[in-house]
């Protein structure tokens, strides 16, 4: 049979499952990344599984969102993270060092491999021949201890480029026109594959723009084959030898084709607050900025900055116009400062920050009330840049440096400019000062985690009882979202790594008293929620359900729940069932107590079982949707408890 | 009679008073700075003055403390800088252009002249032959409008420089040597003028370093002649017009006299916690290091961070070693980069921040819990990085790099190679970028101020009445400072430029409900508080007297005052008087009604008067220390009324 890239990889790396679209197939994971926001909880639910050390090929930790130090959290974070990427085998990529995906481009991707990653633009890797994903921490803890990752097996979305980009028009204007076309939604449970003539003209950094913002789309990863350019980028990276050819067979067919002739593309933009909202940039051209936003790991490369540095040369940003240029690894700023663009750039007006995700995920350079901001980040969602209803436009490098010397958004082809020819640094330096190798084994079992006063382990938590008897502590309606289950942000984000503390943060807005009565009930046997229909929408935080389950939450009743948060509640060992009958949903009050007997038999042996309402001599009935190896997980207490024995 | 440099520009700019020490002196002022965690309130002081244009001969508005922008508060309090820049004819210079007291230097600082500026460290520009002093804001806002400030007539500290400076040693070590021999109070009440043949061995920017840390000997100024150096320095920024001679009289004497042989000195420290604690750097080598911290008005010169990219060049910085590089301004950057050095410095493994603040006030770079940070900053003071319980040690550009490559304290001497001829660059760029020039009055008066929602004008305030009838609203004991009467901090500073809601936070620890009950008493005549010994002791914010008054505090009656405090107390119409007989305290209480009648003739005949406590039917008598201007100034309801009147 004829297979495209995504199969043969999918092929290589299959444990479990069928090649059939829709159906959950177990993959070998070789390589992960996990950032420092993700990747505190895990590496506490590395220790809490008592992993000796990581069983992929390559996994490594960046620090590269949480670098603004104005107090000791973040730092001790830094701190723990490194003592665990010691303590279990993995590369530590220092703060300073660069943003994840560019990195671990540039320094550990391999063409032909699976990587999976706590971060949603993981796919950005794709660019190299990987079948890269993103995916919640636990998922990539689990992965370092060596088990496969779950996912549906997607259809793959052929996506044939042909003809050559115009001046002015790039990689970032390849994804838009996708994006154009089929919106945030359009690649949800799919792989968009890249083939066709068109490849030429991208080069890999090229790939990695289009790769990472694959995210958007939905998709559950993109690919593009590995040729001669991931050989010469790989060669340029002094790692020829990582090299491998992974094409396409002839006569291969994709579920879903569709072309892109490079040629009629022009230079496009995303109106705010959605990266789906693309329009031609004349359409939105003399809307006035107040900031130009180079950066971020959708426009991570050396030519990316370079185009900007040629554009602004010799001229000043327009008067009131913010230039923040953000630097996306430290490699890249010193071959930017020898290639002479650093200083071009600083002689235009620009401000220059460290190197890391900064203002793309809302850690600074926050645009003021009321005043437009372009970025080149591969978001816009509404206040992510940090200001509350804020108004972001993205687009590609050539824009945003037209823009920044204009005031206004401008349509770089009206530029009085040559298009510039920036071309790749002669000798390129190779930096991996900040990126430490693992310890080997011996090593790393002598080193003890270093915990700052915020970082608590994951306490140990039980087996599931064969006899439940809870109280109802919240009844709630329809649509709750993680964040009314437990809410992000600056107030409760600094807490990500104390389960103890960001539990006090629990249903706060619901109910303040919830967090003491969980406390209450944490030693007698827990309690129960219910819930209407959606519930649970919203972010995957892991802590939504973690947070719960640590205040004695072992049950949730809902009318249907939202997918990531029921796999979350899944994992974290609450028992996740819905209602047979939606209109018992009434009959139950928030004090009631449930009684559920011979629970542990009951969801081994089928998916349906009966719950009493003690205090009113009711029974209701309800459903699990748990498979044979999730009901061994929740037998368990969930996936730590059950990994854990595995390890030993 | 023979005059020293700091008589001749005193001399010069006396509009009242003798110029015998201890005396109150009126100076003329030329030149102003403001930052901006200072300046908005400035700013909207000259807003409630009425202010039609700047009366000074330069005035300039930084943007450098707050950088940070996690949401629309920085950003917009930048916009409202540039609008009242623009609007009082200031020059204004924008976030990411660099730290006021080096860029003021650079670009606008001129030999003979006064500047006063609303930041501690404004005396660093006593290098260029200035008196340069620091003040609080509505000293600055006055002088903006053309008045004098008043200031006591310093004694004149000789230090005479001999000698040579050995290898390893710099500026940094000479303001360390006396600070090691008078500690951090040895300047109070003095200017500090140094003269003598070891000048020569001294460029302006080390001058700098050492005019600036005066500041931290608590000296009203430092002083530094105008010499062939500070041409040359004027020169290479294309101002050599701007330079005068400026020398003392041969033969002029010193209140005080002093001298540093500079051959004798050696690589010093200040240990954690105070610029004070001065020890040989060979005392606590070895001592681990997790920071090694490069920037700060500090050490702000090209040739501070050329010595350590010439010093790590080539090398690594320690396993676990954070080297934060904070460059002073954008100017200084560029030319660094064109000098190779910062290709140094990266590739040595430094974390390159953006040109500003940045650390040395708390904003980014804080430690990790319980690790030692050394840094070339000014001031170590305990919490000041961001930390609790922080362990700072200050040195030397020399000792920081030398540091960061051992990852220990360690004395430059030591390390195995030559010490570096760092050369200042050939052809230094000059950069006006981002530094607005003035607008002519003509244009200024038609700009709006911007104001974002989180800038609110200072209301309007009225005139002393001539009799008050007042509830005691807080009774209070002795030691109150003003982080009781109004915290600092992350979570009240956000809303330094909004008087209405910081309000909100005044008194909150003391008495939750004072905000409630001032904002009742506020249109029905006011209120007083009564407290005991050393009121106000502290901080020297503003906002401290400003939002009490705001919720309608008229009178404050204590044991004694606070020196600062007291006078916020009276720029802003709050009366503040003291007991005749300390033992009336214990008759007054919470709630009792404080009558005064004819107050207006009452404090202009004398400065001693009677209250009665209303309720209670008993009278006690008190004093003020109001000199006649500052009498009239209180019968107007304040600094800002007077100055209203007097613009007009």
């Amino acid at each position: 049979m004829k297979l495209n890239v995504t199969e043969k990889i999918i092929k290589e790396h299959l444990l479990s499952g069928e090649m059939s679209a829709g159906s959950e197939i177990g993959l070998k994971i070789d390589q992960t990344l996990t950032q420092d926001a993700t990747g505190t909880m895990v590496m506490l639910e590395l220790e809490a599984m008592d992993l000796d050390y990581a069983k992929t090929e390559v996994s490594a930790q960046y620090v590269d969102h949480n670098l603004i130090q104005v107090d000791s959290k973040n730092p001790d974070d830094h701190l723990f993270l490194q003592s665990a990427a010691k303590r279990f085998g993995l590369y530590y990529s220092r703060p300073g060092n660069g943003v994840s995906h560019p990195v671990h481009m540039q320094r550990l991707a391999k063409p032909g491999k699976t990587l999976l990653g706590s971060d949603s633009h993981t796919c950005a890797n794709g660019s190299m021949g990987m079948l890269a994903m993103g995916a919640g921490g636990i998922d990539v803890a689990m992965a370092i201890a060596g088990e496969p990752f779950y996912v549906k097996m997607p259809e793959v979305w052929g996506v044939k480029l042909t003809g050559e980009l115009p001046d002015w028009v790039g990689a970032k204007d390849v994804i838009f026109e996708l994006l154009r076309r089929h919106d945030v939604k359009g690649g949800v449970g799919k792989v968009i594959e890249y083939y066709g003539p068109g490849l030429n003209d991208l080069n890999a950094m090229d790939r990695h723009v289009i790769a990472n913002m694959g995210a958007e789309l939905g998709a559950t990863g993109t690919v593009f084959p590995s040729d001669k350019e991931v050989r010469r980028f790989l060669k340029e990276q002094g790692r020829e030898e990582d090299w491998i050819k992974l094409k396409a067979d002839r006569g291969a067919s994709y579920a879903i084709e569709e072309e892109i002739n490079l040629s009629e593309l022009e230079p496009l933009v995303a109106k705010p607050s959605s990266p789906g909202n693309v329009v031609p940039v004349s359409e939105v051209a003399g809307e006035p900025i107040y900031q130009s936003y180079i950066g971020s790991s959708a426009n991570p490369g050396f030519l990316d900055f370079a185009m900007v540095a040629e554009i602004v040369k010799g001229k000043q940003v327009a008067d009131g116009v913010s230039l923040d240029v953000n630097p996306t690894s430290r490699q890249m700023l010193t071959n930017l400062v020898q290639a002479g663009h650093m200083a071009s750039l600083l002689q235009a007006g620009s401000r220059l920050h460290q190197a890391g995700c900064n203002g793309c995920i809302g850690m600074g350079q926050a645009p003021a009330t009321g005043r437009n901001s372009l970025r080149t980040t591969p978001r816009n969602f509404p206040g992510r840049s940090g200001t509350k209803e804020d108004s972001v436009f993205l687009s590609g490098p050539e824009v945003a440096a037209a823009s920044a010397l204009t005031g206004v958004i401008t349509d770089p082809r009206t530029l009085e400019m040559e298009y510039p020819k920036v071309k790749s640094p002669r000798n390129p330096k190779i930096d991996n000062n900040l990126l430490d190798e693992p310890l080997p084994p011996e090593e790393a079992r002598k080193v003890e985690l270093y915990k700052g006063p915020n970082i608590a382990s994951i306490p140990e938590m039980d087996e599931l009882p064969n006899r439940l008897e809870v109280p109802i502590l919240l009844k709630m309606g329809n649509n709750i979202s993680t964040d009314e289950i437990l809410a992000g942000g600056a107030r409760v984000l600094p807490f990500r790594s104390n389960l103890p503390e960001i539990s006090k943060f629990t249903f706060e807005n619901i109910d303040e008293t919830y967090y003491d009565k969980g406390m209450d009930t944490k030693d007698l046997g827990g309690h129960a929620l219910v819930g209407g229909f959606n519930y649970g929408q919203g972010s995957s935080r892991e802590h939504a359900a973690l947070a719960p389950r640590f205040l004695g939450l072992r049950i949730a009743l809902v009318k249907d729940f939202a997918r990531i948060h029921w796999q979350n509640l899944v994992n974290f060992g609450i028992l996740p069932v819905t209602f047979i009958n939606e209109e018992d949903y009434d009959k139950l009050e928030q004090g009631d107590v449930l009684e559920l007997t011979n629970l542990r038999e009951k969801i081994k042996q089928g998916n349906q079982f009966t719950i009493t309402i003690k205090n009113k001599g009711e029974k209701i009935n309800v459903r699990h949707a748990l498979s044979g190896r999730q009901v061994d997980m929740m037998l368990h207490g969930g996936l730590i408890n059950w990994i854990k024995e595995r390890q030993v």
